[in-house]
């Protein structure tokens, strides 16, 4: 069983990374996104004001420039040639400049170097200098790019990770689906499954396994009865009712490695116009399923489902496209998207979640999360699909 | 009992913001964070690789640019004169573009305008120009200050829904310490009691409640024995052992409103070394609560704390400051911190948690919610500070 990725990979990352910025002339980057910094370092750790820095040098050695607090925690965990400390944010020296210094050390020559952000950004109290005027006089390009599309195409472990990962949200949807009942409420029916489902899985896998982020858990966000008509809705705190649209989300992170399972059940009871609805979300997602091949774009795949859409006219009901990419965020590029005509490449993962929402009524939206094969595609979750098998 | 800012505190803050910007000679502002559009409009909603941007006119006029699916969700519950919606992104025509037609339909002077940052950021696939490229006719200043600084100094609700709050990291404080001893794995500690002072919580606070964040959750974030020497540890799925060192951190969001309450404690039993630097980080404490008043400066607090940890020769064992405010967010400012000059006022809400870490032995950090009175201060977090009350 894989619970990590081995440092060997991060090793082939950072290299693949050094030789794809090269191949830009850019001769170096500095990064401050935690998401990067963990796909390139394996170090995990909570962001805040006090910013983190990773400084991939001219010579390609890797260092990482954490707040005082962090130090030990990073030498322990982070894969690079060096971890040196700022003492605190704001403190009486700037982090940005002592970033600053450890930059010219070991950057001589004035070159083009790459960044992930113009600067450090935190929502937090954060205020600091960007990057193009604390060190004006390097040339500065975004590499952002690279690492997202670095991302695009999964490895044999990340694959691993992800299906893990589903074996977990799969139980967490049958302890929902179990406590799911007219008159519970909301939360206390997702918390209750969410831990017993992470009990579960810490029993079966050991001290050995790091999250790296939430454990199993399943979530409705207010996607109960009329609300759920609103895809994005947040939490609130509902009552189940005889009758209600559901739609689920559920997720556990492997490592930081994420799925994505979404079920649309229903209270007891469905009517003829719910299950009409339930079956048309149900063909859309037949079609993108059928749609997905490595050398066709992510926006044809959308076309299939919209022109479905249209011929069963229910397009003034669509609010969102077909699906987006993920693994160590929730939601990432490619995207199954009319914009958005990357190739789709053998390995790449997709949630398959085209929707339909009806003001009063609820919304419609399975998402499976999806791996590209050599001719087509693989669905990875097994949860069940079909109406009369989601019935709570 | 108040579970939510009424929408008259709302409108003041809208009109608080333009006088504020008003005063600075900016016309108007483009806002993108989540937390200013919360603060300023009452919308909860998930951040994603869809912008979404508050845009306030020339004429004081707010409205709302969402994506097609958050269009119902923002009309619902989001305290604007408008909501506008693009259809997609990445989409066949950038969110951007809608953006920018929106601003110049409503703002005709060539004038200068704020914003929170220089442009929408996402780190789940999005990329798009700044709004210095693309409204480039327009003089632009970032106003990400002013909006911090509105939220330094609470209101009474404010205030309230913290205090409501801490009701509950109490509690589940509680169930933590019942449920912690030799043997038991970490995880499924925090999520029991989690879950049970949720449970107690959802069913106190009844049906109106919305937490906009997370309901009552504990962790120990890792820092379990010789790991709780990492101020920042990430859970790591650890098992308790006797006389091992213990720091846990417990929040409850009231209608996104946070309360921080973090214990030094210990399994079954400590050493006289661990009950010297627990003394040691206590007295710190109660330094900083007799420092904080009225008009005293953030670093003055920090001062004397770092002279009293010099007296102890434990400078070497510290790894950062005081405290910081909070809110709407875990982590705000100002900071109790020596680069920190910020004047302290009634009704601003600091952390109180100078901390001791020992290799090989543990942190040592207690971590109170205090809000400054008309005189002094008043801690807020009622839960035993004392070694003997915290043994598990």
């Amino acid at each position: 069983m894989i619970l990590s990725i081995p440092k060997s990979e991060l090793h082939q990352r950072q290299k693949r990374f050094i030789e794809k910025i090269k191949s830009q002339n850019v001769e170096g980057a500095v990064l401050f996104s935690n998401v990067n910094i963990f796909y390139l370092t394996g170090f995990h750790f909570w962001t805040s004001e006090r910013p983190i820095a990773l400084i991939v040098n001219e010579d390609a050695r890797f260092t990482l420039l954490v707040p005082r607090l962090e130090l030990e925690h990073a030498e322990a965990f982070a894969l690079v040639d060096h971890v040196k400390s700022y003492p605190e944010y704001p403190g009486l020296k700037h982090p940005m400049l002592y970033l600053k210094e450890l930059f010219l050390e070991q950057n001589k020559g004035i070159k083009t170097f790459g960044f992930d952000s113009n600067g450090y950004g935190s929502p937090s109290g954060y205020h600091g200098p960007s990057l193009t005027d604390l060190l004006a006089d390097y040339s500065w390009q975004s590499v952002s790019r690279v690492l997202e599309e670095m991302r695009y195409v999964k490895s044999d472990n990340e694959i691993a990770l992800i299906k893990e990962s589903i074996k977990w949200t799969t139980l967490t949807h049958e302890l929902l689906q179990k406590y799911s009942k007219d008159g519970a409420n909301e939360i206390e029916i997702t918390n209750r499954a969410s831990i017993e489902a992470t009990e579960a899985m810490l029993q079966a896998l050991g001290p050995e396994f790091l999250p790296h982020g939430p454990t199993a858990y399943i979530v409705f966000r207010g996607q109960i009865g009329p609300m759920s008509a609103f895809p994005h809705a947040v939490t609130s705190n509902l009552t189940l009712r005889n009758g209600d649209t559901l739609v689920t989300g559920a997720d556990a992170a492997i490592w930081g490695y994420h799925s994505e399972l979404e079920r649309t059940m229903f209270v007891n009871e469905y009517t003829k116009e719910q299950q009409q609805y339930f079956q048309i979300m149900y063909e859309a997602q037949e079609i993108a399923f059928k749609a997905i091949k490595p050398g066709v774009t992510c926006s044809s795949v959308e076309e299939q489902v919209q022109a479905y859409f249209r011929e069963q006219n229910v397009t003034h009901l669509t609010r969102h496209h077909t699906g987006h990419s993920l693994g160590l965020l929730n939601h990432e590029g490619p995207f199954l998207d009319l914009g958005d005509h990357t190739i789709i490449e053998e390995n790449m993962i997709f949630s398959i979640e085209p929707g339909i929402y009806v003001e009063g009524l609820g919304g419609f939206r399975h998402s499976e999360t999806l791996v590209v094969t050599e001719n087509g595609s693989e669905v990875l979750t097994t949860y069940p699909r079909e109406i009369d098998e989601l019935i709570c």
